[in-house]
């Protein structure tokens, strides 16, 4: 089966077999381990030692949006949030259940935020101080500019915090030219292509400390993983973890690394989206977006007009045929999503597409 | 290498192997793995369904005791915590942190508490309504009596949030018996001997209902994963999942049933701690609690009071033996952890025992 689906990913073989161990969190052999996993994170977000620190949360990716922006939002302060797909509107859900005050700034989800458009909103509400937002938008595919959101939020003097979930290790953020970033997040089961259990903040040491206490839930308090781990060491967990996820993160890890890393892993899931984009306007299907608003990570295609078609008994046609996507869509209008992401090569793209033409033959041959 | 740690614990090969495979969570096939495991699970708990629900929630015990504090005890709300260990200490920071007023009740960490222990607090201050408690306190051993003050809030109209983290599927707690409990909470690593990665709250439908709006964290709202259950199914995943944790706690139950279930592993975790018992006051060692109070899942030890001893180096010396310990203790005294659960034998822990004390024989050899 191949999984093409925006996380969790199709994995490697190697990174599958350290899922099948025992292992103590706090024995020190493993300790090694989880605080040399740390020190590598920081160094795919180009971020600084000693400037930035890995704080991992257990959970999903949810977990640690809502503890990035419970620790870096003070309670009842206002939190501007550019909506334009599906994972804009969970955090501002995040944050508005946390008791921040929520200011949306509603956008098309046909194409990437810029700062052009969120200035604007932020000099008419100066009391806003912080930008929450979404780099890549798996609800569509498209890609928020945080590179030149963050620039111009610096120029402001405003903060930003990036749920980087889908878009950590291909799309670059290089936390060393953006200090305002307090703090990014992403997990183990996406590009990097671990698997799920464990999400991961990197964050400003500075910044975590300034804003100890203002979580206001010990389990999502990132002030409180930094204060435990300067307290216990970088090996030190704080609570129980997924300690093989973690183990086979480490492995995923030596994968990015022998791969080439950022631009390698970007050129092979571009070429992906490629090989999708293409192969699906050849079988008469229609994208979501425009081919300059199409980012590496996930296709968005309409479902097909035809009144025979049925989203479920397609996913399940194309299953039989060893290709498995979503099976809900996150768009206004009626969608497939088409995961490019994870141990996947364009070669397996163009089987999948070939099966996608088949699988639809059969669903619409079927309701015929 | 023996794991005797109070989880995650020693699994079985099997359930290992459930751990390496690659599984979309949304995928029709497994959220039939799901719904069934949230079936299995209330029977576990002796619930009754229809009226009983699992709620499962990502991550870390501590999460989904955070939930359950946050879910059934309203902001601002009392909640007395009998105090006597290292977990109802967390549970009482959970809540504070929460924004929960926790009335805390001191008391021995030796002996396991009692109504007699519990009701005059109630007496004393009528605007407490629900008590928070731990059942099988790991930071030494002992059990408090759930059953017997779960029976004596019901006839005082009072509620019982139960944190059954290392008791559930041991130590019974039927909830049908017990309808003044709001909810139970376990993790996926303990006497099931699954993975760690995934917390439980089995809740009363009712009151998990009630209660919507007190979370206060849409991350951790066990109202919202029931409503979300209502909403979508109970194979809907709210968030994505460590999916490889559930499908092997899938095989864990399978282990569980074919064993006997909840008398037959009580038994052998009985035999377990009592061949470590006796094992260790045969080397000379002295144990944390009286014979009478100790219970099944953990053997705390007072540390040798030979000045030579040191525990990191007795922990690394009894790992080079074959058996993994806790390095680290959370009794005031200075102690030793050994875990008797998992997948071991008494044979196991007669085996250990022998290399404890060759392991101490190492360590206060060197230092001579």
């Amino acid at each position: 089966m191949l999984l093409l689906i925006p996380g969790p990913v199709q994995t490697r073989p190697e990174v599958r077999a350290a899922m099948a161990q025992d292992i103590a969190p706090w024995d020190r052999d493993f300790q090694r381990v989880y605080a040399r996993i740390r020190e590598r994170i920081v160094g795919v977000a180009g971020g600084t030692p000693g400037v930035h620190a890995t704080l991992p949360l257990q959970g999903a990716g949810h977990f640690v949006s809502e503890a990035a922006l419970r620790t870096f939002v003070a309670p009842g302060a206002k939190v501007l949030i550019p909506m334009n797909g599906a994972y804009a509107q969970r955090m501002a859900r995040l944050a508005r259940e946390a008791g921040r005050v929520v200011v949306e700034l509603p956008l098309p989800d046909t194409r990437g935020a810029t700062a052009a458009d969120i200035m604007p909103a932020l000099e008419a509400d100066p009391a806003i101080g912080t930008v929450a937002m979404v780099f890549n938008e798996t609800g569509s595919g498209i890609v928020n500019d945080a590179n030149g959101i963050g620039d111009a939020l610096r120029a402001a003097g405003k903060r930003l915090i990036l749920d980087a979930v889908s878009a950590f290790g291909v799309l670059p953020f290089p936390l060393a030219d953006h200090p305002e970033c307090d703090v990014l997040v992403f997990t183990s089961g996406k590009c990097l292509e671990g698997m799920p259990g464990m999400g991961f903040a990197v964050a400003r040491i500075d910044r975590a400390e300034a804003c100890a206490g203002n979580a206001g839930s010990w389990s999502l308090d990132l002030s409180d993983v930094l204060a435990n781990a300067k307290r216990s060491g970088w090996g030190s967990i704080r609570f129980t973890p997924p300690v093989q996820a973690i183990a086979a993160f480490d492995v995923a890890l030596d994968l990015y690394d022998a791969e080439g890393g950022q631009k390698a892993r970007l050129a092979r899931y571009r070429a992906n989206t490629d090989a999708l984009y293409d192969g699906i306007v050849a079988l008469g299907l229609k994208p979501y977006l425009a081919r300059e608003q199409q980012g590496p990570v996930i296709v968005t295609i309409h479902q097909p007009t035809d009144p025979r078609f049925d989203l479920m008994d397609f996913v399940e046609a194309l299953k039989r045929r060893g290709v498995l996507i979503s099976n809900f869509y996150n768009t206004a209008a009626p969608t497939l999503r088409i995961g490019a992401i994870g141990a996947v090569t364009p070669d397996d793209i163009r089987r999948a597409v070939g099966a996608i033409g088949a699988a639809l033959d059969d669903v619409l041959a079927k309701a015929a």
